[in-house]
């Protein structure tokens, strides 16, 4: 189920994620997806990661707290672009994402939160390190990117499963 | 002087960085390399981001606590392997590397800490995050990786030079 292709393939995935991919994370009966553009991916611990950044401020937040894994879906085909857009600019607090964007989710493999059911790459992955950010140690001129000090929480994902949809 | 080919390329430099890679860094008067073979890339703060981990316990921890700026070498000549094995498993403060081994170290284009003038890909970090490593938020699984509490702290370096050399 962990083809290799994510690797493979990396140098257009990581020029493609800053164009945005979603987050979903499944926490009890909840399920969240959002929109990030930042990640990054490599080898920790002696396991394949795939780290995330979400911000305590997000509904997202409040589920991937309680969670034990997440997944990423990023899209292959560019008619996902508004939904992105919707994702990465509202909230799932206010909205139900999936709803409003007529985005599917499909039980994921080997995970509990399911991945986003459209054309793309899709990754599974279980928490095996957490670390809020500790402003103490961000070079000041970041800063300017948390003006309501609402900080990111670091995730850092074993990739258990990496597969592509079409 | 940042050419694009650390992106083309990341599928095998992640494979490469696996079997072992240069952490060079300088502080003061003093340079030190270790062997690293963990580390993870990608974007983050909208800067390319070179992560690197280095335990507390290292000769390297007391000089990059000191320093901005590390660079990190991949050998792309496996003439180098006895050379990461001496540097992932010596210390520098028992031993002076550069000479055991034979080492050159090279002015770095951007930063203060000098590349190691061999055969490789070097990218030029400035660190703008770093994080001392908290346990509380370790899969306990992976608590088996130091028997001895010396944590990593994790390094966010931007990644502001990026070339290869023959």
């Amino acid at each position: 189920m962990k083809d290799r292709s994510y690797l493979e393939n990396l140098d257009k995935l990581m020029e493609t994620i800053t164009s945005g991919a979603f987050l979903t994370v499944k926490s009890g009966g909840s399920i969240n997806t959002m929109t990030i553009g930042w990640a990054t991916i490599g080898i920790v611990w002696r396991k394949e990661v795939f780290m995330v950044a979400v911000r305590d401020s997000r509904h997202t937040f409040s589920l991937i707290e309680k969670s034990s894994d997440f997944t990423v879906t990023i899209p292959t085909d560019p008619g996902s672009k508004e939904a992105l857009m919707f994702c990465g600019t509202k909230s799932g607090r206010d909205y139900d994402k999936f709803i409003e964007c007529g985005l599917q989710t499909r039980k994921a493999v080997t995970v509990e939160s399911p991945i986003i059911d459209i054309a793309g790459v899709h990754y599974e992955c279980k928490i095996i390190y957490k670390s809020a950010m500790d402003s103490a140690g961000l070079d000041e001129k970041l800063e300017k990117l948390y003006p309501a000090k609402d900080y990111h929480t670091l995730y850092f994902g074993e990739i258990v499963a990496c597969y592509q949809t079409d």
